[in-house]
């Protein structure tokens, strides 16, 4: 009991923000003797601290505010990519604190070697905790795949080519070996789906109910949230939208089939139309983010090839989000990945096609992810946080009163 | 407080079926003397009655059971679609009581005319309720397009030709012309959400918390049921799935584009294929389903026109069936409309293109219908018949006690 009324106090201070003892316990319907013991048992776990002296307000007396603190304690997100791994660790605020993005052609490596290489990231990653006296209180794998989240096994991925893969346990023996075992959880998670939550959570349109993710990376992914809740399916397996057979006869895609989604919006098609395959964009041991930014100046230099092939991806992607949006009928489509960063030139033709075939009057609207490519890592951070607000109990008291 | 312990008995006795008071108390967490009193008020309004003495049992003492009667309560649903207008009234127990249906060429009347006609059938199943000494409570009008459910207004139905039609202020006009201002709400929705509801309600699959409906007309419409709960999205236009575009440069569509799912797998399209226009199949005064008969009974003496029409329409079904199950993840998929009614036939290149082109293993269950051409007037009786379901004291009390 005790530790619900924690878990529900702490989320009223990160959903609502600063505010008084005497306003919390007229909100949450608990009384004001019992609020302000559950504030001070928060402030001595380091998750709440006093805040600024509130004069006048609406309700209650002014007096002294609290407000979710959480420096001390990190959420840690993890994604495996096609092109890169990368880590992030947000503090309970959702503020990133530690970011780093390694380029590693994974399709060209052993799913060992990615894990050896996802390991020495978490590891710095826990290091940098450590060195910031913050507590680590989980760890979200996101993976372009199919996931069964309850095992921790990646059922199939692919573009990364991995068919069952055990990611969880393999992390988990991994960081066993190097620093002990993990006294926190590690999960893994769809990265589209993991990035929806990030983008519900701290996007540019964070909070918008019904709202479809869509990110371009050398796969497609989609996440959707649908009255605030993410979509799962029935076996978790939803938001496998990059093979949706829209050019018949089309080229290979890496599932197998002819003419997916993905053949015509995916990384590799614009590259395909933009470079030449020794071209250094093409390169996938480089940063995937500075080959974007070179492609981007190819544009802005008004480089024929490059705005055709941009021009080209962008048609087909509206072609194929006015399915999403006639599905799901969404209040706002956020665009990540590489569709983000060569937004500027993507959108006008994605929107022209989009609103030629969306059937409901104003379709919804189009935004690019302010996450970039951060968006799943950050989702996954934001997850592994979560358990925090479920049972603020998990963090140790540190001052004794 | 009172009016919504009758609303948790009474769905109760509806989701659990028949028992004692005892079990009542401990499976709501009423007191005994509570529940009694509630069920006597509700059998008072018609709505439960006694059952038979039950002996044994896991829990409470044997005793006199109560079931939920209804037979006293109309819900009402009426269809509007391209070639008919249905009218269905379902008691309490979604008993269907009343069901008629007149084949009509919508497309060929005004939406006047079309009104006239459903009037004429809606004031055919009160008078069936009058006769039955049945109390109806609502009455739900299903149409195959863009509903804006709050001002009971058609935005759009490509199909019926339709735009911005007040269909629920013209029927309640008509009606209370015919009969006086009626007593019972009237509401418009989609047909295909209706359908959706019909089918989690009482379809063969009812209860499966996450399923697709997929119902074939003239258009092709969807309905999705997500956790328990219709997709509806932000502005209730989910489910537009006849316009995903498959078929480049294909058949012009009724909604001005070409190449729509709906022009290879709608009725047109069959018809089109399998019959010449001035085959009785393709007229649209007959009966649909004597047509579809005829159709399906040329299949069965091996008629290779026919034949070859169902097997191209079942393969392009299953690629775009595969987006929705590749989107949603349904624990199960629901052929409705002509997709049942030639389900023999269609199903088997059906599922070898479904399958062929679903990412995730164990692709989801595909069920035929068994509430066919219904399913959508079903659907609207059924949630016409909730408001009683929430508010037992709309029913006036009967017999004093």
């Amino acid at each position: 009991m005790r530790r619900s009324n924690l878990a529900l106090v702490l989320r009223h201070l990160r959903d609502a923000g600063s505010r008084s003892r005497a306003r919390i316990a007229v909100e949450t319907g608990l009384n004001r003797g019992t609020v302000s013991s559950l504030v001070t048992e928060l402030i001595d776990r380091g998750l709440v601290r006093e805040g600024d002296v509130q004069r006048g307000g609406s309700v209650g007396r002014p007096g002294q505010t609290v407000e979710l603190d959480g420096r001390g304690i990190g959420g840690i997100g993890v994604e495996i990519n096609v092109d890169y791994v990368t880590a992030i660790v947000l503090d309970l605020t959702n503020t990133v604190v530690f970011e780093q993005r390694v380029a590693l052609d994974v399709q060209a490596l052993t799913a060992d070697a990615v894990l050896d290489a996802v390991t020495d990231l978490a590891v710095r990653a826990l290091a940098d905790c450590a060195d910031k006296g913050m507590t680590p209180v989980g760890m979200t794998l996101a993976v372009p795949a199919l996931v069964d989240a309850d095992t921790g096994v990646v059922a199939f991925a692919p573009n990364l080519h991995w068919r069952r893969v055990a990611v969880v346990a393999g992390l988990t023996e991994r960081l066993t070996e190097r620093l002990g075992r993990p006294a926190f959880g590690v999960r893994v998670d769809n990265d589209a789906n993991l990035a929806a939550l990030g983008e519900y959570a701290m996007g540019g349109r964070a909070g918008t109910p019904d709202l479809v993710y869509l990110t371009g990376e050398t796969g497609v992914g989609g996440g959707v949230m649908i009255d605030g809740r993410l979509l799962r399916g029935a076996e978790g397996f939803s938001g496998e939208i990059g093979h949706m057979p829209l050019n018949p006869g089309g080229d290979l895609c890496g599932c197998g089939r002819r003419g997916c989604w993905e053949t015509m919006v995916g990384l590799a098609a614009l590259l395909r139309m933009a470079a030449t395959p020794d071209d250094p964009v093409c390169d996938p041991s480089l940063d995937l983010e500075q080959r974007l930014a070179v492609l981007s100046g190819r544009a802005d230099d008004g480089d024929p090839r490059t705005l055709e092939a941009i021009a080209l991806v962008g048609a087909a992607l509206g072609l194929g989000a006015s399915i999403l949006v006639n599905v799901f009928n969404p209040r706002v489509l956020v665009l990540g990945g590489y569709f983000a960063s060569l937004g500027q030139y993507l959108l006008a033709p994605m929107l022209s096609e989009l609103r030629a075939r969306v059937i409901a009057p104003d379709a919804c609207q189009v935004d690019l992810s302010t996450l970039g490519f951060a968006a799943a890592s950050r989702g996954g951070a934001h997850v592994a946080l979560e358990a925090v607000l479920d049972d603020p109990t998990l963090v140790a008291v540190r001052h004794l009163a």
